[in-house]
């Protein structure tokens, strides 16, 4: 038989369902675009949570989410160089 | 009494669960960065639905994801100009 696998670090069911809460649920798909000449600071994090309070701007909202969840979501972040 | 609001598209139930079904879990927190100079396209798309096969790229998949579950997720579009 084969022992139980020790290397997985969580067991975590995703159903399916939404994961927007409530971002702009007024339109059919939320995208957004940056244009990346005009960022301003040499670092910028966005959500990918989508349980920031500044979507589309992380806020870390997703360390709350996350410990709520067993989740291990996090921010793409975006690198003037 | 209130008339039922008619503003609002529909109604998706969001659960305090988690939304990454199994991208990198054994990592604890999934961070990608981008530097921006290094873009090579005029346009790239970043996933935030968690369901590419090439996270963190968008492939797409966020498409089958709305569908089956009524959710409004898509895509970070980086641009170069
Ligand atoms: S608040 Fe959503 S990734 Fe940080
Ligand atoms: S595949 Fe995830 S946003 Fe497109």
């Amino acid at each position: 038989p084969t022992p139980p696998s020790t290397n997985q670090r969580r067991m975590v069911v995703v159903r399916a369902e939404a994961i927007n809460p409530e971002i702009r649920k007024n339109e059919d798909k939320v995208v957004d675009s940056v244009i990346v000449s005009e960022l301003s600071k040499p670092l910028t994090a966005y959500c990918r949570c989508w349980r920031s309070g500044t979507f589309p701007l992380c806020d870390g909202g997703h360390v709350k989410h996350n410990k709520a969840t067993g989740d291990n979501v996090g921010p793409l972040l975006l690198k003037k160089q």
